[in-house]
């Protein structure tokens, strides 16, 4: 009698994350899942905003209870009938579509050249107890949840769910993070959104009536970019980790790199030959490895990495000033006025330019128009159609050493002074 | 123009963090201060509550601007002057509380012997970084925000704020975890709790027409404490901490523990004689380098820390029962049948006892009579002098490999139904 | 395509309020129940707390949503079967239960001697728009819903539903004061409090895990009373509402009462003989009638009725000392000074003394044993078992007229402060 | 010692509203402020949103607190000298800007031809009351408070803060009627667009830094006029209100209508000829008083304004079809349609065109460069500068009769029908 046919967690976002398939619940207990719980969901993010501490299992998790409201609306409202074994896709592909996240993820992808989907699908496909479950349903599901993952699928509308404009991965991230953070900017109706959606064949459709709703989330999604993901500070701090990893990765190819922690070890050799990084090298390596090799990069005999983990570790983080051309001759002249103040612009130069579009890379929106057919909604709004481009385009430097670099940084600080002033 | 005259920090729980002195802002940027962001505010309870990923930084910011809403209060309201000085000490104080805080702090806490007020009080007096900035105000301070800390100071007021029954290090973490946590359980009414608030000589006094909201804040720590602080499986994961450093010193003692990484080493060697303990080594552990230790433990030949540690790392934990009467008798019989279904009992099986008084251990809050005395507000409501002890008493064991240990593991589990059905 | 099957109302504590029966959208749009839009939910309580402005209207639609959850998580988790009939007639009982409710009902009811119980059931049986709804059911529904929230009824559970100790009346309206009123005493787990209740033959259960969740919710309801419900200041202003009726109907009885506007006319000859009060009487009457009756009463020729009827109007409140004893004695007393101060004790002399249990009329609140069993909690629970009743127990008076009542009031102004002093 | 210098006010938006100035303490108590507990803040709208039961009151109150904020961040944070008369100026004003507002106060004022804006001002020269408060300051203030209001003042800073793009009155609406409506589509940044604001000579000033949070808060406003405000529900009611106030003052005009209740006589007396409304007569109408003689109406001999005042008391609302293009031809035919349907097209047709510029008028939002010059936040925010506007165009009906018209009505339901395709 005590037992109810549900599990529940307890979640800040969402009240509760309801688990009614003892398939989700041994899907949640892998070893590759609870991994999520060391693999921050924003990156160096908190060192930005404090609060920004959460992980990617946390949004895994809301990921899928927003996936199985979904579900829930359209068996409900619109008479779908995915049948079992869809519906367990759906909800199994919500929920590990993020596995393939290594550390600081974003920050450290362009250093490794593997971007995490590769890898989610690689752990479907490889890692043994997460593959031992899946195959439960049957041997074909993993496979299937791969698909639904990357769009190579014969459950396009699934795909859509996952990563299309409106996907559950979105729902939840935004919200999440704006509560994490303490912003407001993320916040948008999402009871209302999941109502205004229609089940189409291959694509998410929209409710007439579902226009402003459509339009308040896309602009969420605007300004939580604009405010949160590309703040100009944590483009800064995921530029310090890719230099750690870089500067590092050298040293140790130059064989000079000691006591190296094995982790960290596996891991690097996977940097040289991508190809060759093992499930069990990947899965080693997480926020918490990352972290806790600083203070022996910290101490190491190379100066600039031990400035550099440093840095990171106690937050002392890169200055930056706008540029607004970055050209072969800028370039240039940056590099030499580094050199000149005695900082490597390899390690102690970090041009960066993220740009991201405003509307979701113009990927349509399908709004119903009440009579069977469907427009892309971007036609129609005036308000998405005009959403701007948001992005940085920036130079960072290590402040403290340029202000204390007497005469040999002088020119620097007066080319800083004159990019700022154009930029 | 651009320069406002105060720094703000977003804050989920207090929307901004003010900080309008430097001296703060230097405090902050302190790498003591700065390691809080490795220390997780709740230990272990993330794998209980999932979103309860925060960490002691924020919460030590949380804590100092509460106590700069009461000291405004003070001031405001109540004419208090108390001087800069005095006013930065509150500041201080309520910031640095909590930075003697070690990995999984009070889960570790009795393995090690030291509680973390030793630790911060130590870093407060030794740490070099930190002490220049301290210093800078005089060179008395450092030892003043020790004693506010500490209680043994020439400022009681103050130190009934960082650790009385009406102080801002509670007022903070319920909140906070509550809304990390996502119950409801720990909110009470901030704002008005610090509006009620006196300044008395050496107490906090409260005004008559607060007395509901002294109890509900009372309330919400119990119930913090029942329902989140104390969660039977937190508990357990707790222990779980505890079981792995007691065996990973025991087997480092007796020389059989390979390759244990840097700043493992230097804290285990700080285990054996906590005197012995340096200010480095104690800063080298946080909670990033205890689990990036755990996949080693994990490989180590030790069958048994391999299997703790596995349980940590992928959340495999304890279960339990609880116990009505733990005698020696009892002990005994437990400790036969662990050994007898081949499990050693230090490790595997676990007692724990804990107990909290509902009313925060009976410390007296002070109540105006609006006529100029004061009276122990216990011995008027009703409601606190009753509010009953929390208590955790329950055997912890792997639930697992008792169900799998065959004929060997019968009686074990006969023997925990039985404790089950009295306890 | 467009059409959903249910339908939604936007609600601030509930988010969205589910209309998923005709039948309830019929009733939600019958004349008895749109009235609700004009009695507030609080009565007077909006002269203290600004924000509490709201109406039974959206209570009612909270305590239906509420019902709809619980009897969703009955059917879902414990296999409650009821049937459809049934299930309307839960659903139909929550979202009438306060269709008696007359203006400013709980100050008003001593006054008229009929409780807003008697009203409803009359409704549900006489009133002919509402009864032809009901009887599309079929022609016992209507006298079932009565029984329902009556208690003589076939369907005990239900009843519990809507007035035992874990009704959906109090979980919704603890939620919707504290929101409007601004306060967060009313908080408490809904969810959590919904999913920890078992459906028993003539009773709701509790889960033995629910113990706490129980807990907070009686203290929530405890807090409620103590700083919004019971507050002083709208107690007075109830009060002052009663002095209003009653002065009003004796100048009408006398004769001397011009110009009465008819819908209060007939409410006002329904007081005389409350068996006469007509239905169209009763539903004539509501705050909003209630409220434009005030300025012609301030206009009357009677300075009495003028003077309180300006002060409900304008809020210029009755002010109130504590009293200990209310004795003959000094019921004489009081009534000797305000006649000596000029003053109609009758009009301006108000004792008012409320007191209700802290624990809800010490009503069983079931908890299973998990064993089959159920005992009540109030045996269990230290905490409840103590809450200590909340009593007021004020005399009341136009503090402005004794203020300026010059020497004759001079006896008053001093008996006031001694029994200040003592109360 | 009990009593602290500021008084509060429990608010659901800003948790206190904060009085620290006795003035303004006696301007909240006058006759003239307390009414507008009686108007509701979005007229009709509760018909649409249940939960949107707010009076005037609780908003004034909060553009009161969000003024105090805004003064006090000028203050603390670019040290603003306004001097205490000007500081008081600012908050009386932020108090006092809604005064002149009448019962659903933008449904009827087209029908009264009188803005709220000239009745504030009235009564702020001359009631006697009010008057008396603000001549304690001096005999200006009162000017000085209409001016800002107005604008023709010497204090064109405050009036931006009153009226301008980023003003106190809006900042607490867009929040207040969020919450109440439980929407989230008005919820901002708050503290933080405080904190970007500048205090400029004549206007006010955003900080670079500020852009997002002002376009978050500009589309808030977008938002709440497209999803709230412009409701077509609520369009409709407001419509309804008017239509029975034309129906009266006509059968008032011919003297067929009887009974009518004094206050609302004084009103219409004043319909007649605005010029001659008294101060009383138009204080003396409020929400309360007009719904309160909605029975009266209903019981009228008069058909139509009996159906009329029905539909508004049972929430009886007219349909609606959009028009594409309201000409005088479609005008035309529309009238006879309804002629011919039995249907008096002066209070049963209802054309409604409403339409807002998305951005506020294009005033402008000056923006600091952080050189000491400002620009048109407007030219370089593509994102506010394409911010569509919202219309609502539609013809209003009462659905049932057109339904239940027979073959009279026959042309007139094909002509809706016609009339909504092409919309």
């Amino acid at each position: 009698m005590e037992q109810v046919k549900e599990k529940v967690l307890k979640d800040p976002v969402h009240n509760y994350i309801r688990v009614r398939d003892p398939f989700i619940w041994r899907l949640i207990n892998t070893r590759v899942f609870q991994r999520l719980r060391r693999i921050r969901q924003l990156g160096t993010s908190f060192l930005t905003f404090h609060g920004a501490e959460h992980s990617r299992f946390t949004h895994s998790l809301g990921a899928y209870e927003t996936m199985r409201k979904v579900v829930e609306h359209f068996m409900r409202n619109y008479g779908w009938t995915p049948g079992e074994r869809t519906r367990l896709l759906a909800l199994a592909a919500a929920l590990l579509h993020d596995i393939g996240h290594g550390p600081f993820s974003h920050a450290v992808e362009p250093v490794t050249g593997q971007r995490h989907e590769g890898w989610t699908v690689r752990l479907l496909r490889e890692e043994a107890e997460l593959r031992a479950v899946l195959d439960d349903v049957d041997d074909r599901f993993a496979e299937d949840v791969a698909g639904v993952i990357t769009g190579e699928t014969d459950f396009p509308l699934l795909h859509q769910l996952i990563t299309g404009q409106l996907d559950v991965d979105r729902m939840d991230y935004l919200l999440r993070d704006a509560l994490y953070t303490g912003v407001a900017y993320g916040q948008f109706e999402l009871e209302r959104l999941i109502r205004v959606m229609i089940p189409g064949r291959a694509e998410v459709l929209v409710r007439p009536s579902g226009r402003l709703t459509v339009e308040q989330y896309m602009l969420a999604r605007y300004f939580m970019y604009a405010q949160v993901y590309l703040h100009p500070t944590t483009v800064g701090s995921d530029l310090l980790v890719r230099k750690i990893v870089e500067r590092a990765k050298m040293l140790r190819r130059e064989g000079v790199l000691k006591d190296v922690p094995p982790l960290w070890d596996s891991w690097m050799s996977g940097l040289e030959d991508p190809g060759e990084l093992s499930i069990e090298a990947f899965l080693g390596m997480d926020d918490a490895v990352f972290l806790a090799g600083l203070p022996g990069w910290e101490r190491s005999g190379d100066p600039i990495l031990s400035d550099l983990a440093g840095r990171l570790l106690h937050r002392r983080l890169f200055e930056s000033v706008p540029v607004a051309e970055w050209t072969p001759e800028v370039e240039r002249l940056v590099r030499e006025a580094f050199v000149q103040a005695g900082l490597d612009p390899d390690s102690y130069a970090g041009f960066v330019h993220v740009s991201i579009d405003g509307s979701g890379n113009r990927e349509p929106v399908w709004l119903s128009d009440g009579g069977g057919k469907w427009v892309n909604f971007f036609e129609q709004s005036v308000l998405l159609r005009n959403l701007p481009p948001i992005a940085v385009k920036r130079l960072y430097f290590p402040g403290d050493l340029v202000e204390s670099g007497g005469d040999r940084a002088a020119s620097l600080r007066k080319l800083l002074v004159s990019l700022s002033h154009e930029g």
